[in-house]
Parts: structure tokens; C-alpha cells; sequence
């Protein structure tokens, strides 16, 4: 009979996430604590300490779920695959507070805040899976290291991301994204893959 | 005869921006003050604020201060010339704490310090200076449109910048440099310039 109360259980944990995302969101690391939080979540202090023993532990949980508010979104393979993921990042920056909440965690990293690589290297790992894909499947030219690519994407997207915040508050980020795409395809694929791939960000909008 | 007076301002104002640019490299905007500053510059309270209002005035100053500490240093012209800037940039950030401090406080940016975007436009116009020289010349292919490649090239350099800051200390950021011109450059221009290009990065260590 332990079924509900596990249930229950993931649904305080997810809300805490939420609310702690909000917060961060809001303030950043150093501007957010356990108790607003808490508020914020509408927990008690028990389940709060249940899931979550510190800020640095909350900051890690909302960094490490980025990846879940994109991949799941996405339907094609190959190349289309990391193009499309591209694509609804820029959208979900703009409108899940969990994305972007991990987003500027991560960016803001320095002495006195979290430092944790894993993010970079969680969406690195993600993109080179579906790159190895793309590769297997003869969309990408022999001179490209799909490792290398991988952290570039990762990267490129992360500053192209802090270019937009800064000129149009990220309203232009869908529109960065597909210049980056007319950018590095050429280099990347054929002209035959680089005409069949979809660069309507809008699909995803 | 105001000469002397005139050069001991210059010389001022250059040593308030160098303390203020290592006080910011070592505490980040939120944590550094105009007293820290005026310790570590040496600098009178008088001569501090003739030069210098408030910590919002410095930040903007060694923010901008980032293109001086790298072009400077530029021989080539045209492509080589905007591959070296980003050679020399991965190099001097390491060394030079006023670029470092610039560019800390560019990607720190949020609503508790200062936003301004203007680094960021700047980096861009520079490059597209150099990317029109590069088109006059016809080492860029036909479909490349310069002033998006230009700020492309700003958000992937700021990117790629943190991602080797989280991974390595930035001591990989030479290498992943190369790594981005190799992954670019055959999408940019043609296979006779690619092979032009010297992609040696140690030129500038």
C-alpha cells in the first residue's frame, strides 16, 4: 500500500522544483533562499528537508531538468532531430519557467554560486547521441567530429541565448536559431540534406 | 602648459579601470564597492570620483574596454584576420584581467547589476568590419549574410567561453577555438580559402 504516498511523494518533489525554478527564476542564486521557496512551493519545512537538504541541492535539481522540458517535445531523428531541439529551446526559454530558471543557474555560475558542469555536459552527451544518429545515417560530412560539434552546439546555443537576452530580452532567439542552422549546415552536411531539413521555427512556436 | 596635468589624468583614470577590473574579476559586480576599488588603485577619494561616479560607471568602463585588450594586437586582414581576433581573445582571457573582468561582468548580467548590451554590439561590429573586408576580397561564399554571422560569432565565442570556463578553468578554450573554425569555416567559404587559413592557435600563446 505504499503506491500513494510514493505518488505523493513525486508530486511534492515536482512541486518544490516548480516553485523553487520560480524563485530562481526571479532572483538567482544568491537573491533566493530555502524559506521563500518553501512559500512559494506551499510546503512545510518536513517535506521541504525530506527532498531537499540545501539551496545548492534545489539549484542542482532545477539545472540537471533542462533536458526534460525539451526532449520529450521532439519527434524526428538525425540531423532534423537536433535542429528541432534547437528550435523548441529557444521557444521554452521564453516560456517554462524550469528551462529558464536552470538556464541562468547555470550561466551564472562563479565563486560564490553552484559550480556544476554537468549541465553542459548532460546536453552535450544528448546532442552527440542524436549527432551519432545523423552520422550513421550519411547526413554529415566526413570531417566532422560529432563530439566536438556537440560541445560546440552546446555553447554556440548557450551565448547565442545571452546575445538575445541582452538586445531583446530573448524575443529573437527563434529567429538566432535559424541563422545559426544557415550558418553551419553548409559545413556540415550535403546540399541535398541541407535542402530537406525544415528550418520553420514557427512549427514549434 | 596643461600637458603633464592632462597625461597624469590619462594615467589615472587607466590605473582606477585596471583596480576596478580586478576587483570585479575577483568579487563580481555585486561584490565589489568603489572603496575595494580605490584600495586596490590607489587612488584618492577626489580623484576616483572627478573620473569615475559611481560602481555602475566603472563596470561600463572595463566592459568596454574588452575590444582594446585584443585588436590591437592584430596583424592579417580579411578571414585570417577575424580567426586570429578570436585566437588572441582565447588567449588574453586567461591573462588579461581587464578583458576577463569585461567579460564576467557582460555575462553576469541581471536585473541587480548592470545590463548594457553594448559589448556585446560592439564585439559584433568590429567582426562585421572585418567580414566586409573578407567579402571584398570573395573569401566568403554568396549565401553567408555578414551581420549575422558577425553576432553569431559574438554568441558562440561568449559560449563556448563558459562552457570551457565550467569544464577546464578555460584552459581548453584555444583548442575548442580551432574546433569551432573547423566545424565553420567549410560552410563560410571556399575549399582553396579553408586550406589558406592557418588554424595554428599557439601562434599567439
Amino acid at each position: 500500500m505504499a503506491k500513494p504516498q510514493q505518488d505523493r511523494a513525486v508530486k511534492t518533489r515536482e512541486a518544490i522544483i516548480l516553485g523553487a525554478a520560480e524563485v530562481f527564476d526571479e532572483y538567482g542564486f544568491r537573491g533566493a533562499s530555502i524559506s521563500k521557496i518553501m512559500k512559494r512551493a506551499g510546503v512545510s519545512q518536513g517535506a521541504m528537508y525530506f527532498h531537499f537538504k540545501s539551496k545548492e541541492d534545489l539549484a542542482r535539481a532545477v539545472m540537471t531538468a533542462q533536458p526534460g522540458t525539451v526532449v520529450p517535445r521532439l519527434g524526428a531523428e538525425g540531423l532534423q532531430r537536433i535542429v528541432d531541439m534547437t528550435f523548441v529551446w529557444a521557444w521554452q526559454i521564453q516560456r517554462d519557467v524550469l528551462l529558464r530558471a536552470g538556464v541562468r543557474l547555470t550561466n551564472e555560475q562563479d565563486g560564490a554560486t553552484v559550480r556544476d558542469a554537468t549541465p553542459f555536459l548532460e546536453w552535450a552527451r544528448i546532442l552527440e547521441l542524436s549527432l551519432a544518429g545523423a552520422q550513421e545515417e550519411g547526413e554529415l560530412v566526413e570531417s566532422v567530429d560529432i563530439g566536438q560539434l556537440a560541445e560546440f552546439l552546446v555553447g554556440a546555443c548557450t551565448g547565442m541565448q545571452m546575445y538575445a537576452n541582452a538586445v531583446s530580452g530573448r524575443r529573437d532567439l527563434p529567429e538566432r536559431t535559424v541563422a545559426m542552422w544557415r550558418i553551419l549546415l553548409p559545413g556540415i552536411t550535403s546540399e541535398r540534406v541541407v535542402e530537406s531539413i525544415d528550418l520553420n521555427v514557427h512549427r514549434f512556436a
